[in-house]
C-alpha cells in the first residue's frame, strides 16, 4: 500500500458547499452488524448478533444493515445470515433492514426469508472488482442487473454501494468521472439510493465535494445519495461534514466504530455512529439516537469482542 | 463530567462557511511538546524533548510551542523548561518558538534566555479561571495586563489562549457572548494572536462557525485567529473544516495525537498533526510538512513513551 495517496483537490468552487445546506434530518444507515463485524476472525455468536442489532434499534437507530448473503467461503463470520434473521424476526424485515446480496442466490435467499430490501456491493476500479467480485468493473453490471431487475420486480427496496469512490489501495486515487460513471449505470439498473464508499479511508473534506460535483452534474444529486467514510486516516467525519454541507442525508456509520479495512494494516473501521450522533447533535439535525444507550451498546460489544471501542465518544463516556 | 455536553447550534448563517473560503496556506501550531506532554506521568529526559523538537523542525513544522514556564509544581513534567531551551539553543529562539508564561515570573524567565516570543493561558470560565489560574475572570486581566505589556515593550509576540471556548466540564457549554468578552480583552492587552481552545473537545462544526461569527462581529476577524482542537469525542478535524471554511490560517495541532484532558477520562489528546496534514493536503493547501518524517517522529516519540499513538494516520502508516 502507497503512503502518498492523497487526492489533491484544487479546484473547489466557491459557490458551493455552503454550510447554510445542511439537512433538519439525516438518516444514520447503521452498518455495525455486517460491515463492522464482517472483517471479525474470532467466532461471534448468533446471538450476540442479534442481540446487537436488537439494542441498537432499541437505541433508536432506524435503518440497520443486518447480514450478508455472501458464500461463507468469502466472508465465514456471516455464514449465519438465515439463522440471524431467524432469530430477530420480524425486527430483521422490512424497508429499513437491509442485507447485502452479492448475486442471484444471495437474492433468492433473501427473499425466501421475506426480506423486502438489499444492497449490492459494486466497485468503481477494475482492481477491486477483480479482486472482490472476481471479474471485471464492465461485467459486474451484468451480474448486479437482474438482481436488481428482480428485487425491483417484487417490490423491493434496492441499495448500490460503490466502493473505491476516492482511493484504491492498488490504482491509487481514482478519477471522479470512472467514479460518476460507476455510479451512473448502477442507478439505471433500478437502484434506489447510492452509498459512495471510502473504502479505505483517503478521501477528503475537499474530494468529496468534488465527487458530489460530478455526480451532481449527471443528475445524481443529495436526495439518492448516501456516504460511507472509513476513519482509517482520521478524516471520516470532516468528510461527512463536506457531504451534509452539501445536502447529503444518509450517512453511513458502525456503532463503536467497528470494522476494519484488510487493505490497511490499521485497524481502524467505519465511522464511529457515536462520533456522528455528537456531531449530527451539535448542528441540531434530527438523528432519533439515543446516545447513552448506543455508547452502552457499543461497550457491550466491545466487551464480547475482546477489544477497546475505536469510537472517540465511546472512550470518553465510558473508558 | 456530565454526559450531555453536546452545544446545539441552530443558526447557521446560510451565507457564510462556503468552502471556498480555505486559505492558500496554513500555519501548523505544533503543540506536541508543550500540550502533548504536559500530561505524561512518566519522566522524558530532557534530551528526548530536545530530539523531538529537532525533529518536528526537520518534518517542516515550523512554528512550535517548546514548553512551558509555570512552576514546576503546576506541571513538574515541563520544570525542565531553561534545560530544554538550553539544549536546543538556537533552534529555540525567534518568534517561531513560542513559550507558555503564565506570569511576570515566566516572561523574566524566558527573556533571560533570549526567547522572543510568548503564550498566556486564558480562561473563557470561571471555573476554570479558578482551577487553572487560581483566581477568577476577571482577576485574569490584571494578572497578564503587564505581561504582554513587559513583553511587547520587548519587542516579543505574543499569542493568547483561551481555554473552554465551547464547553466547561464544571459550568457546561459557554456562551458565545462570554467567550468573545474574554477574547476580546485578552486581545486588548496587546496580544498578536487568538488561539480559541476547545480545552475538553466538545464542540462541534457549527458551534465553531457561530463562535466565529461572534469574534467577527466586535472585529476579530480571521487573521488574528488560531484554533486549537481536541479530539475527545472525535470533532477536532470537523471543527477545524469549519475554522478553515472561514479563512482562518493558523491551526493548533499535535505530532502524533499526543497530550490527553486532564478533565475527561478519555487518554484522546491534541487533534494529531498528522492527520491534519492529511486534510491539508487533500484540499491542496500548503502546510510545508513531510509527512513521512513526522510519522517517523510520532512513531519514535511513542515508542519512548511506550505507548501508541493517537493518530490514525500514524496507526495506519506505521502500525
Amino acid at each position: 500500500m502507497r503512503t502518498a495517496q492523497i487526492e489533491t483537490v484544487r479546484d473547489l468552487d466557491p459557490a458551493t458547499g455552503a454550510v447554510g445546506g445542511v439537512p433538519d434530518a439525516v438518516t444514520i444507515y447503521e452498518v455495525g452488524p455486517r460491515d463492522g463485524l464482517q472483517n471479525e476472525k474470532g467466532v461471534i455468536p448468533t446471538a450476540v448478533k442479534a442481540e446487537f442489532v436488537r439494542r441498537l434499534l432499541d437505541a433508536g437507530l432506524e435503518t440497520v444493515e443486518t447480514t450478508s448473503f455472501v458464500p461463507q467461503k468469502w466472508v465465514p463470520q456471516l455464514g449465519d445470515a438465515a439463522e440471524l434473521i431467524g432469530q430477530l424476526g420480524d425486527a430483521a424485515k422490512g424497508p429499513k433492514r437491509p442485507v447485502l446480496v452479492p448475486n442471484m442466490k444471495g437474492l433468492e435467499r433473501a427473499q425466501e426469508l421475506g426480506l423486502s430490501s438489499i444492497a449490492v456491493f459494486g466497485s468503481a476500479t477494475e482492481a477491486f472488482a477483480q479482486k472482490n467480485l472476481n471479474r471485471g468493473r464492465e461485467e459486474q453490471f451484468e451480474m448486479f442487473a437482474p438482481v436488481v431487475e428482480q428485487a425491483r420486480a417484487e417490490g423491493m427496496w434496492v441499495r448500490a454501494y460503490v466502493s473505491m469512490c476516492f482511493g484504491d489501495p492498488w490504482e491509487g486515487p481514482v478519477p471522479v468521472e470512472q467514479v460518476v460513471d460507476t455510479c451512473q449505470r448502477l442507478m439505471d439498473l433500478g437502484c434506489d439510493q447510492l452509498s459512495l464508499g471510502d473504502t479505505i479511508g483517503v478521501g477528503t473534506y475537499a474530494h468529496v465535494h468534488r465527487l458530489l460535483d460530478g455526480l451532481d452534474a449527471v443528475g445524481l444529486g443529495a436526495d439518492r445519495i448516501g456516504v460511507h467514510f472509513h476513519d482509517t486516516y482520521g478524516q471520516a467525519l470532516s468528510n461527512t461534514m463536506a457531504a451534509l454541507s452539501r445536502g447529503v442525508r444518509v450517512v453511513d456509520a458502525s456503532a463503536g466504530g467497528l470494522g476494519g479495512c484488510p487493505y490497511a494494516k490499521s485497524a481502524t473501521g467505519n465511522l464511529a455512529t457515536e462520533d456522528l450522533v455528537w456531531a449530527l447533535e451539535g448542528m441540531g439535525i434530527q438523528h432519533g439516537v439515543d446516545l447513552e444507550k448506543l455508547v452502552a451498546t457499543s461497550t457491550w460489544m466491545a466487551e464480547q469482542l475482546g477489544k477497546p471501542s475505536a469510537s472517540r465518544v465511546v472512550k470518553a463516556l465510558a473508558g
